[in-house]
């Protein structure tokens, strides 16, 4: 609430043209104050262009179900999404609530319509595959069509190589990868646009469930890569729904 | 090179227009082929939008200010950033290289022309300001015009929510903060634009030196929360040319 | 036993109106001496305000049923306290002492009068909920009335400002986080009473099993925050039992 | 500002009694509000009992005037602080506001009256006398006289035994331990009243710079121990200033 | 492709001798330019005297027989190996391509043949053995006779002096070892040949899942050790088919 | 072999009542040649007085049992020990080799006769039970007594002083704890015979599978505590077992 | 104080032989009960054939001073020493306090009598001197004469092999290695006495300060070795006055 | 000593030809028996083809000159060298041993002849030319000349892509890189010899010191890395001459 607002609000309580409750009500709703909560949340998560998420793990393929419809339930048109859930919850979550769309451990309902930007996901090994799926139904959910490059790790870089022409033109970069997580690095060297990075667990001898990669792509020589959380392919997909938001 | 451009070459040394030996060099400068280094690093920088920067540490005085010398003398109109630099080298460097700027330990030669895009540093406390001063003087050197909000760390949320206004209205935000990086979560909560968050070393009692803050940020509750290393306002400052590059 | 009552004995010795043999076994009550342990065991914890506990995990169903009952025949009226409990355990401990109530993985027995104070639990999110319930099912065996505001991460700082009211009011907050454990922080700027912080092992990306937070609630700017270890809310509840304590 | 306070505000505007601009200013005023900084915390701080505190470390000698001198010209008893102050900052900061009173690297002003409460700090050896030091001198500011019993650690029990009696009637301990940092435990279990642990960074052989007493306090098989950061003194001082808070 | 086969391909192109369209497609192939990846792949394996693996966890058995299948259809004699290969996996690739040759979680198909080159493997215990195993079936793929002595551990350090003999005339020497991991230096001391240290998860009471013997040998006082990750057997080997390639 | 034996052999070969061939053989039996194993580590074990013993994880119980059997073949008196056995591995050890008694995860066969010493074991909790089973199983097998005290831990130190008779008379000590491992401190500085140290794995909150404890009996106030692995309560036999060999 | 004791003094009470005062006086200085701390810890010491210590990092030279003259004014003949002396605080101790000897950090007054026992300190490489000689100055404070065998490290395991007889004849041996630590093991399967291991700070490449020796020595393959912190040579030498202390 | 050799000498012993005295000297000269330490090292590196060396750190000049003078003395062409001097001690060295060369903190004395084998050293930036010039002094002084390419990071992988060439035709390749260690990869999967990776403690935001690098070696996705201790250029070269060993 912008202070015009607030000074325009205070001149109808003192004209009586809003009464002093309505006022109360009104002040309650601030963003900073008493409100009631779902609403605000909603109205916040449109305004970023999120879609809303429930993450399954340690809920009740009920109370997954339940959360869903919730959210199905306010108006507006953000999509939903259940995040890493199990068989049973994506299961109940979908009996509940029809229409959702499930890809791996992820199932959303009510996608958000076609948005311009031009993502490019990246991998670096096929094993890498089931954190940018997480990715890419999160990005599809609200409204990119992400064009996915897998296998393309630097210890044979003439395959990334190949790719160049999808790194020269993209709007934004989500590259994946666990084991060492160099990939960024040479990503972020040959692109001019944002590069996130996302460590995955994937690897063995000293990966150690993608600390190492998470080291790696932290300590990247390529300026100026941006880094998720390890596996974190949901977290990567809402960077770009921030970085491609409508302005 | 594309493929059209490619085919033209090829043409052009079939009919005769250009010399064998001239394709041949032509050839050799293609971005993954032999070509001259130093060249192609500066096309390669300009696309990206980003400043070409000498990292002190490690460099006596005088090679930094050959280095940055060598970066000065290509043509072109990228600007030229001395990073991390102690007194002496920033006193050499600036001596050899007349017109620069130093800011902190940051030393700016050749700023871009002013550049689109409203760009919001936050810091948690005053203890950040170094690395604040450093992304800001890698933006400034860009062509941005930094909104800068001190001091808003969440322990008087209070202070972050008297800087609503410029929150809602950032295109990026980069939120600098030490002791346990908690800034970025709730700027990440009120904002709809990319949040960049760097962790910094200051804090005492657990904060290891920036690795709590590093942890913190990036197990964000905050869903679009993006970071960068340790101190690394520079890596910030990067993170925001590429998201902000003319399109 | 302190100097005057020492002197009086030793007079009382002096003066034959207590032999020997009953003096050293009166000085070998001391605490600190040769005592029996069970039953110092109770006047020290009927001393401290505190459940007696009896931590499941490792332990045979049958032991389980056999401590909570050797317990409970003390004199005294101590609750007593099964601490994570699997189903087994709590079924036979169950069937071998009626009257306990079991919520989770705690059971109680024997639970003390209703005591003043106010105590607010508070969690991030609704994953930290199984270690809130450990902690209230402690509290309210020992005497106390929790007031549980679940569900109020800093992402959305707006779900905590709506509790400003209790936190205000509150006696001691309990403040029950994963993730990057942020939540602690904010309350300790907003709340003027003590903050016990409770890291949970909820998350994802960069938690690392609760050691993120655990770091962001020591390293926390709000000076005053109290911590206990990862997921141990009855640790929590019975810091909070003794600074509730009668006095 | 609670709902009755608003609501009269509200008809006072509509009654013509308080105009527009006051009232938006008064709302401004609000703590989650647009207001002036420095007057909020100020409030907040005598709410909570605190003193106010400047951190030294990264700040000029001149900086660290200048805040304890704009802190101390507020209206108000709180009393000022300046933590981890060097010789030269605390030297300028005490000719630039007279009536400081230095304690090892702390300087404070204007302490609070005296204040009810029996606080007992413990040291386990003289190597944690620095950090007892600056709970101390925290605790006085705030209008403490606590009981100071240091070199109590636990590979000599009896030292601690011989403290006995200063634990049973105290209202709160705090313990400063490095090494292993078990001496927390074995208060934890002699003593009825709140125990807050204090690692410090004494030790050598594998105390880690007092990672392994925090994971020591934090891991206390008493149960009710509540663990701050390493070395940080001032924080428990912190901590118990909101447990003895006037209710 | 060297300079001189450029400038040829060149004037082919003047003369006519060869088409745009056929030049263009030959650029393309160049190593680091827009080339087929499968054969170029398989081109520099050859060249490196790897074999090619398939790395099992995360693949179904369909997906593993599928990929073995494609590089087993490719012109040329490299080895091919599923590592980490579970019993569906194995026995789904074995099906759909026989002649391989299952060792452990290993599987070989077309073994290069017998390679000159003493290579000694030497385990510390026999809980090395199915680390060594897979180092073992990959060296045999690559055309290798490894001789093998396990349970050399310097606990008895008469064990490994009983093998002095194989360690003076070996060509290379891998040493597989758990726990405090010491082998390879005591070996490095009595050999003269590259020493390659294979770290295993074996171990107990502070080894930490490999961790403390990766270290270790990292760490060696034995001048000219190398490591690979832990547990990794088939890197190692890949090491020692790369020392011992024909020059 | 010291000097005189060896130039004794040397002129009986030399004098021909040595054969070359059996004067071979004898240098290949020196402790440092070329011997056969198994004769020569029972030997040491018999020296070292310490019980053979094969640790069970990673065998077959047919393996298992088969070394078991080579041990117990050998001609001696040295206990054989089974460590770590899972239920399938006991019961086919100790069908191919009766008289074994199991206890716990631990097989010990051909115990040694009874054996001087007052050994004392201490746990801190009843969730240490297994390993100080796994203990005093192999100090029984080496023919101890040991006098087993639990539950001594520091949270309730009268439990200790209880038992400071045994502690005062003991030889030597073996104290076994988790959570903070702080009861090794304690017991160093009540007793004057030396102090083993075995963290334990368990507790929660902070204690990290044994490191927190591990780490703080390895800073230790009390000098003269020596530790061995997180859980290797037969490491700390073996160490009895040197301490206590007959001079 | 024993039962007798107690009984006797009881009597002598009763029948007037002892005053009230007298026995009040007396039961304070119970081990366990509100003595004259140093005192009581004189004796305790005494008790356990160790020498008082004062450590000298963050006294004043005239703290160390004054606290080594208060430990050698009491009867007794236990040695006094200062460890981790710098040049000024040994200079200023040493004057006041004549008579002691001062070895690298180490400084020692009124040493113990000569003991029985041989014991053998071995150190890995000339780098671990400093922390050998600090065991060894302890060592000798306490009657031992120890055997030193320097730089026998792993590496070159026939220097080792040449100490055998040392090794074998030794009634405890102290291992001092920094590096991977890999000794300890080494000569844990050569003797048969108890073996002290002493990781060292020495090191680079991987050895993080002493971290890396640390867990090699616990984790050691060689049963029976016993471990103290890092750097810790008096802590060893403590561990091996309790071993030979006498019986 | 092989078996003929021993057989012979017994024979001879047997004969007279040899005396005891005479046969008794030599088995003590045994690799493994009691021999003079030096002369047999000396052997020992005159047969692995290292260079010995002498670490400085902890050593004062003059013992580093002494050392020296010993080596050098002793019979025989391998080189001395002087690792991690400092100026003092390298100058004393010098002056004592004249004839050494020095290159930044390494000292060589009597370097071998020239040894055929192409040896590439690549570093990915400047900040690790330090590490690369101890590995190179180090391979000169054991008669190689390697051919230096520094500044090769992947973050413009054209700069390494220029240097394929000489990849392609090394016999062995080190790799010297800090910040996230990426180079090998991309170094392995272009090369068919062996790869040796050096992590370097260069680096900002979360190299860590080098662990990131070293990690990232470790976990690298090219088969065939091998990786020596954090700036371990020594350690590399010493890999190196073992690879290169005339055969």
């Amino acid at each position: 609430m912008d202070e015009a607002t607030l000074t325009r609000l205070l001149d109808d309580v003192r004209s009586g043209t809003v009464s002093t409750e309505d006022a109360v009500s009104a002040l309650r709703r601030l963003p900073f104050a008493d409100l009631d909560f779902a609403l605000v949340d909603h109205h916040r998560l449109l305004r970023q262009g999120l879609a809303e998420a429930v993450y399954g793990p340690g809920k009740t393929p009920e109370q997954c179900a339940a959360i869903v419809a919730e959210l199905l339930s306010m108006p507006g048109l953000a999509p939903v999404l259940l995040t890493r859930a199990d068989d049973a919850q994506a299961a109940v979550a979908l009996e509940a609530n029809p229409g959702g769309l499930r890809t791996g451990h992820t199932v959303a309902w009510r996608p958000a319509p076609e948005r311009a930007g031009t993502v490019l996901v990246l991998t670096a090994g096929t094993a890498d595959g089931a954190v940018a799926e997480e990715c890419m139904a999160t990005l599809r959910a609200q409204g990119f069509r992400p064009d996915y490059r897998p296998d393309c790790g630097v210890a044979g870089v003439h395959r990334l190589l190949a790719a160049a022409g999808a790194v020269a033109s993209a709007d934004v970069i989500v590259v994946v990868a666990g084991m060492e997580g160099a990939l960024p690095s040479v990503v972020g060297g040959l692109a001019g646009c944002p590069v996130i990075a996302v460590p995955t667990s994937a690897g063995y001898g000293a990966s150690f469930e993608g600390i190492t990669a998470l080291l790696g792509m932290l300590a990247s020589c390529a300026a100026g890569v941006a880094v998720v959380g390890i596996d974190n392919g949901f977290g990567a997909a809402c960077v770009v729904a921030r970085l491609l938001r409508p302005r």
